[in-house]
């Protein structure tokens, strides 16, 4: 990788090595040092970026959530595909994903939360208030699809999502466990042909 | 805690110590030195029981699973209720304890699989083999419900309790990061009154 020269970029640049890096081995298992390293950014000046290794955990998430979301979006509000169409092609590429990084790393999101809900208050909201967003847009997708008669009625929306996304994050974290996608597999056979078929 | 006295004793008790602050803290964070003070057990005797703290760890593991399973076990073939019974009755006793501990800490093999699976070959291959162990627990329990006629024929045991398990973990997580357990609820609303359901 280049060096980087001006300041916004460094800490970019230091953002995106730690989401690399953080993905997959966690917060408390990333050193500084380490990402400062593969930039070639010189040991001592990171508290010129960051206020502490929390407040860097912080915009890491951040971050990483901003772009994330903008792809959600593309994803379940893609307006040639319906609703459930929508849901189907998250889950997929999304195993694509996982499947591509040898059902190593997962959701920075989910790990983080994982790890830190319970060692850190500040990024345990951080984390919850990203939870709950994208658990809302899923809830968006599913009403949609119910008013359109393709997704079931049985459950509200948000009920719907939350088994979604808590069943999607369990079903990631056992294909990291047994580095296999058969987990998504058995998932996305129940959900899309019997909780969300209409 | 009293000063423990024999060396089997000793490390038993420090198993049980390394499991309650490993379950909370996770692998990276907890420290030998912590474990070893809350017993009084002298710095420096650690390796008289453990060969290394991932050798520790898995032991933790293996000493939790025992215990675990012994009470899974009398929870997924108690006699004196149905097999659905027995699956409301595991999702509502853990929901119970998550609550009294204030959504705290969640399951140990859960929370060391998403951080450890990337880390340790050895920690993610005992995981693995607990987890599938544990599925296929559920499995067992799902498929003699299916044979009473009491639980949907609609897909096989076997992926009904990857369902089952992956979504339970997420909604553990989800409940760890937004300390509620209103996951849990939304998780049991849908899986017993749809997917379960004959």
């Amino acid at each position: 990788m280049p060096r980087v020269s001006t300041k916004q970029d460094t800490k970019v640049a230091l953002l995106e090595a730690g989401t690399e890096i953080m993905q997959e081995k966690g917060y408390t298992n990333t050193g500084i040092q380490e990402v400062l390293s593969t930039l070639g950014v010189p040991k001592g000046s990171f508290y010129h970026y960051f206020e502490s290794k929390e407040d860097f955990a912080l915009e890491i998430i951040r971050h990483m959530d901003q772009a994330y979301t903008a792809s959600l979006m593309r994803t379940l509000r893609n307006p040639s595909l319906s609703p459930l169409e929508r849901l189907r092609l998250y889950c997929q590429s999304s195993k694509e994903n996982l499947a591509d990084a040898h059902c190593r790393k997962g959701c920075l999101i989910g790990n983080l939360s994982q790890e830190m809900a319970d060692q850190s208050e500040v990024l345990r909201c951080e984390l919850a208030s990203i939870m709950k967003k994208r658990k809302e847009m899923f809830a968006a997708c599913i009403e949609e699809g119910q008013q359109l008669g393709e997704i079931s009625n049985n459950f509200c929306p948000s009920k719907m999502a939350v088994l979604f996304c808590a069943g999607w994050n369990g079903a990631v974290l056992a294909a990291k466990t047994f580095k296999s996608v058969e987990p998504l597999d058995a998932f996305m056979d129940i959900m899309f042909d019997h909780v969300l078929k209409a």
